[in-house]
């Protein structure tokens, strides 16, 4: 294997994306492979700061423009300083939340026009897309009591409607691109892990 | 006057474009207009705060696309929170930089593909260019020892070649578009000011 690979896992808060991304890392650290978890917004210190300004609670309004720039800032600096020397030196690279996220929360959940996301994720990152991507899959009334107890964010504190619409656009994204696959996360974890498992050795075998 | 204006002033390290901005909205004010003075990248706590993190000196490269997204982002929310709704209220809008500092600096110092700023201008303001833009021109030998004293940000610490190459897109911006009035910055301020004075009467004049 001279080239690494880039795992995605996306879904909506309280999902379990970042427990699976471990997961992960380390199924593939079991079976000898070079691998490293990272996420976005962030995975470098300047992406982090960008996160901090994404996710803080602020009293002025956030334009849908200027969020899904940010993002995308942040995505370029981590996609030059980590994900892609990480897979020119054979890593694979597992990463919470990448474009697909985009799409579902500043398209689907904002209403920013997806022919803009489309445009900046061609001009930031080509076709550098996941070439497997874990749609972790929660109905938006089992999501919400797993977020209890944590201090929520700007996107945590949206309503209903907005995580249904960015559901809604996962599960499109999911039946229209082979490399999505969408685990039900909503059982216990236990069995999403074996979905996961199974999912990530056919990618194996397959590539 | 039932509309506001939008002037923006430009120029190098060093070339006073702060205070020139000072004098143009007092200027303003004593013709009876109702003005704003603002600046880029900032003028909205968020914005200040994207500021932040691109004038901070730090041991991260940062990604050339990165920092020119980071400033289209910083952008879309003045535009959305200040300039726009200043100008729809018939407010005299000052702004020092703007796109055309984008031009300059990115494009020219860091050599990020015109089209891509040209593309980025048209998503994040479309046809929403300066109505006037004051460039203060100074050659980088006279700009540099304005800044002995200050605290040098990551873009003051630049090397005289990337000032050069930013001064050469200024230059040929002035030439080739009309709302770009140059003034040689270099000499003392009361002469910078006369002609400051000129062309601002001129543009309310003509406008």
């Amino acid at each position: 294997m001279l080239r690494g690979r880039f795992i995605t896992i996306e879904g909506g808060e309280g999902a379990g994306k970042s427990t699976n991304a471990d997961f992960v890392v380390e199924f593939l650290k079991g079976r000898g492979l070079d691998a490293v978890a990272t996420r976005e917004p962030g995975g470098t210190p300047l992406a982090e700061e960008v996160r901090s300004i994404l996710l803080a609670r602020r009293d002025e309004t956030v334009d849908p423009l200027t969020e899904t720039l940010l993002i995308f800032a942040a995505r370029a600096q981590h996609l030059a300083m980590v994900i892609e020397p990480s897979l020119h030196a054979g890593r694979w690279v597992v990463c919470e939340r990448f474009t697909d996220s985009t799409f579902a929360y500043q398209a689907g959940g904002r209403g920013v026009d997806r022919a803009l996301v489309e445009q900046l994720a061609e001009l930031v990152h080509g076709d550098r897309w996941p070439d497997l991507t874990l749609y972790l899959d929660v109905p938006t009334a089992v999501a919400s009591p797993r977020l209890a107890g944590r201090g929520l964010d700007r996107f945590e504190r949206e309503d209903r409607a907005f995580f249904e619409r960015v559901r809604a656009v996962y599960r499109e994204r999911a039946d229209a691109y082979d490399r999505i696959i969408s685990i039900d996360a909503s059982r216990e974890l236990a069995r999403v892990r074996q979905d996961i498992h199974a999912a990530v050795s056919r990618f194996m075998e397959s590539s």
